[in-house]
């Protein structure tokens, strides 16, 4: 296969994918922020997320300020700034903050060393607890806890299930593709059949 | 939080979910079928997947099976099945299959060692390669490398994209919610703007 089109089709493979806009700080400051879509679900007790992180520039940096300061953000990307979300995938020099080349705002929260996304309906402040580095190809899973998360109240149910469509968060596909969801329903807790 | 409160607010948190029924079979030859939302791209060149594979009974099943034998098979589960695929997630006993438990259909392709689902509009061939255990909760990381991927010509686009919401995949959010989607766009390849 030539190259471009594996990277679509292999991109594609693994169906639709949460959308998170990373934010660290450097230890001289400097905010950065990039879009990443392989955060997934690690443990509910103790809280975990886990994300992939390549070895490309644009990934590094995220990956620098996570190692040298232990805390990040996980700031979900809505209907209504995903175009500013997936502008911040391109490589801007070490220098060049993501926040002002692309016009999201920096927000702090409860002086969290690491800057959220303001527009981001779905804030989560998170701290290193494990990193592997996966053999086969230079990437990395990085582990952290899950230290608070912001979000209106009116959108998690009794349950404590959490409607991210009512927060007007969205998905991906393939490198470069955004959707917006409709439930179909939820179904109850599955038992086997006697 | 209370305990199930807490379950559904975590899994909530890590936003849109892919969905695949993993195939495996025993070394006895029996044929295993299990609901994911944890699969993840690792890389394109050579084409490798990741899922998250926890402790539990359930999931165990196919983390011995794959542990066995290598092999196993990815099935993304499409919008005309998708109350038959959650039901795998229900405690059948070992000598039990999900395909007969379900109703979905166990198919044989290329005598792959594991089975596919008939009924699924994506399927991939998957060896394992490597297994992470992740120290803070006893979950395995588990990656394996793309053999071969059955789907119809029609949705891949000229450019390698594979059209998703075309072969009816749909979405997970939490532990139980199912969703299907509308393309809102896809956007050009980030530049960094001079």
């Amino acid at each position: 296969m030539e190259q471009q089109f594996r990277t679509q089709f292999v991109n594609s493979l693994s169906g639709f994918k949460s959308l998170f806009l990373i934010g660290t700080k450097s230890t001289t400051g400097q905010g950065n922020l990039a879009i990443f879509n392989s955060v997934i679900h690690i443990g509910a007790n103790p809280a975990m997320l886990g994300f992939v992180c390549r070895p490309d520039s644009v990934d590094r940096h995220t990956l620098e300020n996570i190692m040298d300061t232990k805390y990040y953000t996980l700031n979900a990307v809505g209907k209504d700034f995903y175009e500013m979300a997936h502008q911040t995938a391109a490589r801007y020099d070490r220098g060049q903050s993501e926040f002002e080349a692309t016009g999201l705002s920096d927000q702090n929260i409860d002086d969290f060393h690491a800057p959220f996304v303001k527009e981001s309906e779905l804030k989560i402040a998170m701290k290193l607890q494990e990193r592997y580095d996966i053999k086969a190809n230079g990437t990395h899973l990085i582990i952290g806890s899950v230290e608070n998360v912001y979000l209106s109240d009116e959108a998690i149910s009794d349950d404590g299930y959490i409607n991210l469509e009512e927060l007007g968060i969205i998905t991906g596909t393939g490198l470069d593709a955004y959707h917006d969801t409709h439930l179909i329903s939820r179904l109850p807790y599955a038992k086997a059949k006697s």
